[in-house]
């Protein structure tokens, strides 16, 4: 039998979640929930865990920010590939004794609201899941985000050639700028709210820019682990090496503004920016719905990763988070 | 940085894992899987957590019904509304030293061999997922099922009609009576392997049985949390009652032989049995793929759900488990 406080979460996700919309045609209170993708296109799944302790810190970070970064993780990768967003699920299980003080009452709502304010924003619906009580004292998530793109229409990592442009949207480094502040003084950050100068904390999925690109990219992915980590994946996978020309770097402000401005926009993780090859033939934008866009180097028939720079080239070790299948 | 264990780990589900099947276009390796549903058909998603400590013990359930279990629990509900299983996702958190031990080793081996024996033997491609450090002591996972039906033709439990009949496939009780078995003897169940003798370690998701139905139920649901409970979510969503008659409850032989049969028919859990409402004049088989369907009672206007025996009939009362969304 669930205890009141797993009922009530219940309660409160059922309220917030889409019982039917375009896409979903049932929702939360049966054994599945039902989707009808658009015709003539691929499914795209994604799941990722949001674990106290491990991607975030209740002591550091606003429940509104744990919400919003759950869900942006997955949005973040259905952008990578070009996907819409269809339909989010979240697993979540809650220590015992949370819902029972106040502050842990506010936590539930502050993290459902993040996540809920960003789901509005790209058009998500939260069509189900499952709660639990969590075995110890971690808050654990895990959110799957569905999407669909066009048939064989999906941008992939492995699809890169050689002689193609290397690019990245927005800025570099400043989600893990902002982390280190964070994590020196969390205090001042209790009182953030969503908006574009907080790329640690409120991520911004590149949902629009991954859509256009379908039709100009040759391969993509995005920056999770970090531009030297997510850069190795993409060449491993196509097969190819790359130079990149440590000047033309997109250094964030949080991150220029640090002691290690380089080192943040190369090895900082969690900046959900998307990197991108193209052909070198081909017209990409200066921006896409107003995030820039820049060339930042090119892909190599030789398997090398280089960073040039400093009139000589140097190779650029993966010293990013890895942590995904 | 991923630890030696968690790459291990990836690499292992990797091996097991499909990179392309069917409908799975582009499995693990990316950040997104790829998949094309059959043309005209709908997608049905349920994810299910399985926490150590509140779904299973490792002192208790052999790591290879751990992982059968948390398969099942996900395929059961897309037999509960006749979909045929399209993909599974594995997100999996360990311990930090379950891997440097041999036991613990020997632990994933057997997980992953129990999910990957049901996930071939029910034709469901792991098409990826996620892994992480858990952090506690205890293991974590939370399976995401896909399936598919073709468009608008799904059971639902919110469409049994009064005058309806009502029935179960298979025997109730089984896996309580042998839940109760395993708590006080643990060690007696260390060897078991996969067969229709074990009940609660192994359950059988009926997916054909759900595939079938879709012509001839009016509604169904699983039984997860238990007959008494379950049929009360039926009969709440389909806003009718229920009565059942207790002598046609198919009671399993394990929980014949305890000292309390009708309770853990019932009231036990974690039978993953369908209960459905056909019309009275459909024509229900008595078996299908060599599974018993027995009539248990009939679907009523009037919204009180009763047991009948003994010459009178008695509320049935919902003693089973709830605990999902």
């Amino acid at each position: 039998m669930a205890n009141t406080g797993e009922l009530a979460l219940i309660q409160q996700i059922r309220q917030r979640a889409a019982h039917r919309s375009g896409t979903v045609r049932l929702g939360i209170g049966d054994d599945c929930a039902v989707l009808r993708p658009p015709t003539g296109h691929d499914i795209l799944v994604t799941t990722d865990f949001s674990l106290e302790g491990r991607h975030f810190r209740r002591d550091w970070h606003p429940a509104v920010s744990v919400g919003h970064r759950c869900l942006a993780r997955g949005l973040s990768d259905l952008a990578a590939m070009g996907a819409k967003p269809m339909a989010a699920f979240l697993s979540l299980a809650l220590p015992e004794g949370l819902s029972k003080t106040a502050t842990g009452r506010r936590w539930i709502q502050g993290f459902l609201a993040g996540l809920m304010a960003l789901a509005d924003a790209t058009g998500t619906p939260l069509a189900g899941g499952d709660t639990a009580a969590a075995p110890g004292e971690a808050i654990l998530a895990d959110i799957v985000l569905l999407g669909s793109a066009p048939r064989g229409s999906e941008l992939r990592r492995s699809t890169a050639r050689p002689g193609d442009s290397l690019y990245v949207t927005g800025a570099l480094g400043g989600a893990s700028a902002e982390f280190q502040a964070l994590a020196a003084r969390p205090q001042r950050f209790r009182r953030a709210i969503a908006d574009a100068a907080h790329p640690h904390l409120f991520p911004i999925p590149r949902l629009a820019a991954g859509q256009r690109l379908r039709r100009l990219a040759t391969a993509a992915i995005d920056l999770s682990d970090g531009l030297s980590t997510d850069l190795r994946h993409l060449c491993e996978e196509s097969a190819v090496g790359a130079a990149v020309d440590a000047a033309a770097l997109p250094i964030h402000p949080l991150a220029q503004a640090s002691a290690s401005p380089l080192d943040h926009a190369l090895n900082g993780g969690e900046d959900y920016e998307l990197l991108f090859t193209a052909s070198p033939t081909a017209r990409v934008p200066k921006q896409i719905g107003g995030i820039p866009i820049t060339r930042i180097g090119q892909i190599t028939r030789s398997r090398g990763i280089f960073l040039s720079g400093n009139g000589e080239d140097e190779p650029l070790r993966a010293a990013g988070w890895e942590h995904r299948i």
